[in-house]
């Protein structure tokens, strides 16, 4: 099922989010303008506005305040990607250029600055303080999750449970903001909250676990950056810790860790992750949090909105970027 | 004057504030834990924190949304330092190695954004909407503000207006949302609040030139890095952008912005300027604003928090560092 088709429920509202992105980059300072269009204008699955969207939907759905909050979402988003970028020194993105390669280091950080304030500019005009406050919280997380990720790259002693809490940080966490703050801002019940709030975790989990596998067996192509950027960065994932703990002794993962300078074992690692069992292991992963995710939201009324929940758990284990 | 001094009125309250910014290294995550202590035991004259306290005390004072407000736009600033730094690659900063220097990059970028995020909650605690909305609003003009210094780096025809624009975005931008939301937050009557958010400009633009006198008049130890930083970097600000007018054709200003690998020319412009009568002009601009800023303020009643502003503005001027 194509996303548009999931996004049903919610498209036309969705598009209207799409165009408040877009305006951002409208203002008079021609650089900015430059930097915050090639930023804003990438595209991308906008899978976090349309949950925020869809999970209004089952209370009294007030566009309003939930297409700030979706708008806020994605600006938050995008600053997180670009200061990513400047901290990894990722040349790619999406198949194009990241600011950083364009620009620099400078101007990725500053307006990475400038998308999170904007962001917070616009969380403010839902004029709703539960949402604006757990939006900054969230934020928190996240760079905590980054700053928890930077001090453990190249960290082959890293347990399972760690990589969870990692990835609840840098992903799962965005997720959950914008699930939660789509049924606090339609004055849904606190049930329902919670529902929506654990859909959007589990979700998130399953999510970044897929990222993490697609950057084994994905293509150039399909990834819009090279495969094994994330074990090239230092950065232990399920499946390079599932293939750490199937040759304990030595394998290609542990011996680049060892000696980052030894590029050649990034190609090893990927092709012995792909010819092992581990890429197969790590789906049966992610799809147990997606049946978790949807498990959460199984006594919600069975509208439209909820299907397109359930399909979207079921679009981020079979995407292939 | 001393600044305890002049913070007499609200000195009990500007001491829980202290507290309030040291609790924030409290966290628990040993390494964040030291990036923060680092970053927010250094001190600091706590102007920001002070104006707001200091314009609560012309309506309601309440010191709770005051106090969220005041620890909240410190944070703010702290972490745009700790951003300044790792884009301007600057090794000190009130005579300590800087984040950037002492952890690198990537933990500056991600410690600076936690920051911004913790300051987020911090201001959402004030309950205050309007307040809320205008400290995004202002990381916003100071992002922006870094962004045009970075695009102008090594510019030498930038015109005293755009110098002015300039300052206001990076520096006199917060002190006006100090002074605005002390007034915003006692529920001070409108016009009000525009006095005191006209004095923070004024004042911040003061601070600021004096900031900029200080880096070629001052010694290493009264500044707490080299002087001449802000040329080192391609800044040009008021006491450089006078030599050049003084000296169209050749001066070293202008030497080093064309050649920056000569960096023999930054000492030259120090002593050139040094020497000048620049220095003493600079200091005519900045008095100009304290006494605009002061002239502000003038129709509030004559308490002791009005004397402490009109000290503040003398002290601006006066400081070393």
């Amino acid at each position: 099922m194509e996303l548009s088709q999931i996004y049903a429920p919610v498209n036309d509202d969705l598009n209207k989010v799409e165009s408040n992105i877009k305006e951002v980059s409208q203002v008079d300072f021609p650089w900015l303008a430059q930097l915050l269009s090639h930023s804003l204008g990438a595209g991308g699955k906008r899978i976090r506005p349309a949950l925020t969207l869809l999970c209004g939907k089952f209370s009294d759905y007030q566009f309003e305040p939930l297409m700030h909050m979706a708008t806020s979402i994605e600006l938050m988003h995008t600053a997180t990607l670009i200061h990513d970028d400047a901290s990894d020194k990722s040349d790619m993105r999406r198949g194009r250029p990241t600011i950083y390669k364009l620009w620099g280091i400078d101007p990725a950080v500053l307006l990475g600055d400038y998308l999170f304030a904007k962001a917070g500019v616009t969380v403010s005009d839902t004029k709703n303080i539960r949402t604006i406050k757990l939006f900054s919280q969230t934020l928190m997380t996240i760079s905590r999750g980054e700053l928890n990720q930077a001090i453990n790259s190249f960290n082959i002693n890293q347990s399972r449970d760690e990589y969870i809490q990692r990835i609840f940080g840098k992903t799962a966490s965005l997720f959950c903001l914008s699930s939660e703050s789509g049924g606090i801002l339609s004055q849904a019940p606190e049930n329902v909250i919670q529902m929506l709030k654990n859909y959007g975790q589990d979700l998130g989990l399953a999510f970044q676990i897929v990222d993490d596998i697609l950057d084994f067996i994905g293509t150039e192509e399909e990834l819009g950056k090279p495969a094994g950027s994330d074990l090239a960065q230092g950065t232990l994932t399920l499946p390079a810790m599932l293939l750490n703990k199937m040759y304990p002794q030595d394998n290609p993962v542990k011996s680049f860790f060892e000696d980052r300078k030894k590029v050649e074992y990034i190609k090893l690692s990927i092709e012995q992750i792909r010819q092992s069992s581990i890429v197969e292991e790590c789906y049966k992963v992610a799809k147990e949090y997606c049946a978790l995710a949807c498990s959460h939201i199984k006594e919600l009324p069975d509208n439209p909105s909820r299907s397109a929940l359930m399909n979207l758990a079921e679009f981020v284990v079979l995407r292939k970027n």
